[in-house]
């Protein structure tokens, strides 16, 4: 199961994470507990927590012997722009934690921060890996069955048939090798179910992705993606992105109506009190804290990006997508992987 | 408000509507009995049932004044290749329905059956109106307040710049003189909330849309689309579908596993009792039933195609939203607004 990249390492081996300490909604407090408690729980891997480096003191206090700071001065704020802020500030801590990577003193690199920051960093510091045009951005997706890997829900719209044949690619080495799925299904979404209807690009992706040892299975609807009907769901950057931006959305408002019932009548509040077990199953259904790890793909580095509203433990759970990523030397294989010579190199890039 | 075709008639006049008695999954009974429900609620209306006669007397009984029957010997089944059946199926009560309206003797078509026959049958029978490139299927959308205008949900994936443009134009049209919205807010779908963000065609499209008199807002993202940030919503095909179908499927899936803990155990029914107040306000929110009909927006007639699943409430509903449409004259306030000098004409179609 193990990539060339971690030859001689054995899966229980550490891996080393620089975690950027200062990104994400809720500042440094909830990244440096979420971290703690990885470190805690994993004492074989190594922690780096990187930025200001008296904040992270402050808050951690006593740091077990398992984690160490790494200083950076600078942090890139939510709403600034990703190139711009990461030209000003050298010293910003997402730059700070993939030149650990770099370097080759960190493994893996987890952030709760920018998301565009993180990707543009990556991109930037790291590269992409051969045979990879465009690096993807994955998100683990809750279903009615478990979860399922929906890529790319990144910034890069207009991809090509042969950008999509690629997030395929990358996607199923994810699910495979580090989220245990034997042989995962890989779908296209589109419209309608018949193989190869939709967009031009989804159809010349399903050719190239036929012409693949992949276990591909054609293409799956909006209706298919709580059903779990594919393990891997591949498109374009801007349906990804609507549709877990609008999964989010519209899950809130109906989980909202239910509260307001439960919140405004004395029946409602008792109804609550009785219904409070289901609850909790339901809860831990939709409990997306616990697949909050995004994956950027195809990038010379494991990349964890996770919610910019992540709290302790969904950065805890971050950390640990992060460390089963650099376990199985996630970039490496997915370079062999993109070395397999059924996909075709993608010649003409923007057609 | 009244549109150039609906000239001579007052708001409140009659309008005659062809309803295919054949189409959907529950076949006659259903479509029959909406069918009736309208008509006796809406007296100066007609309403033409277009099917097998024999069997749509058998289920209606004793037809009230406003209702007649014009026979259609065969029905275009919910699996079959749309072009293929209206090809070999002259006599479908689909294609029935629409030549009523082609030859003036209908106003509009209201139909829970094939929705790609249904569209073909519109664009062979009636075509295009002048300035349409492609014929657009909207949709009610609900949110948290109210309903919006999606559209394309239909079936022509790789729309350009100029469609988009096209798309907006029409939906503001059905938004303002069917639903009654006052100046839509008009927006496109996208990755980002930046005006023009997204793909290429979103950009030209930007473009297109800020030199028209539209109140085009820019663009929303996938988390507004259930907050009514916007009164119509425009994308392609392909990003429409799949929100609409991933909409039913998520809203389903949640509300399944409420019905699961409501019924499961003592304390679920028990709280379900006490919360059946609110449950109903839920339902009413969600009562996609009351919203179901979707409008084809550029052919030469009102055309609403209802879910092939409708049962008589929604076929009920979306006969009022046919007979809003024909008294508005959608066809001509459509080909009105498409001649507004602002909107370019789309030369290049597939660019």
């Amino acid at each position: 199961m193990t990539g060339p990249g971690a030859a001689g390492r054995g899966l229980e081996a550490g891996v080393r994470l620089a975690v950027d300490a200062m990104g994400g909604d809720h500042g440094p407090v909830e990244v440096v507990n979420g971290a703690l408690s990885f470190a805690r729980a994993n004492l074989a891997d190594r922690l780096i927590l990187v930025g200001d480096e008296a904040t992270i003191r402050a808050l951690a206090g006593d740091l077990p012997a398992n984690v160490s700071v790494v200083h950076a001065s600078q942090v890139v704020a939510m709403d600034e722009h990703p190139a711009l802020a990461l030209r000003e500030k050298k010293d910003a801590s997402i730059l700070v934690a993939t030149d650990l990577v770099k370097r080759g003193e960190a493994d893996a690199i987890v952030t709760a921060g920018h998301t565009g920051a993180a990707m543009a960093a990556a991109v930037l510091r790291l590269g992409r890996l051969p045979g990879v045009d465009r690096p993807a951005l994955a998100v683990q997706m809750i279903t009615s069955a478990g979860s399922l890997v929906l890529l790319d829900i990144g910034a890069n719209p207009d991809s090509t048939a042969e950008h999509l044949a690629q997030y395929a690619r990358m996607g199923a080495v994810f699910s495979e090798r580090v989220l245990g799925v034997a042989r995962p299904r890989v779908a296209l979404l589109s419209i309608g179910e018949e193989k190869g209807k939709g967009e031009v690009r989804v159809q010349r992706a399903t050719e190239l992705l036929d012409a693949t040892d992949l276990n591909f299975i054609g293409n799956v609807e909006g209706k298919d993606l709580t059903r779990a009907m594919a393990d891997v769901v591949v498109c374009d950057a801007v349906l990804g992105n609507v549709v877990i931006k609008f999964f989010e959305g519209l899950s809130t408002f109906i989980f909202e109506l239910f509260r307001t019932e439960f919140r405004t009548t004395w029946r409602g509040r008792l109804a609550y009190l009785l219904l409070r077990p289901g609850i909790g199953r339901i809860r831990q259904t939709f409990d997306y804290e616990r697949v909050g790890g995004s994956p950027l793909l195809g990038v010379r580095g494991t990349v964890i990006i996770t919610h910019g509203r992540a709290k302790r433990r969904m950065i805890h759970h971050a950390i640990e997508v992060g460390a089963r990523g650099a376990r199985a030397g996630l970039p490496d294989v997915i370079a062999a992987a993109m070395r397999a010579p059924t996909i075709r190199p993608a010649t003409e890039v923007g057609s």
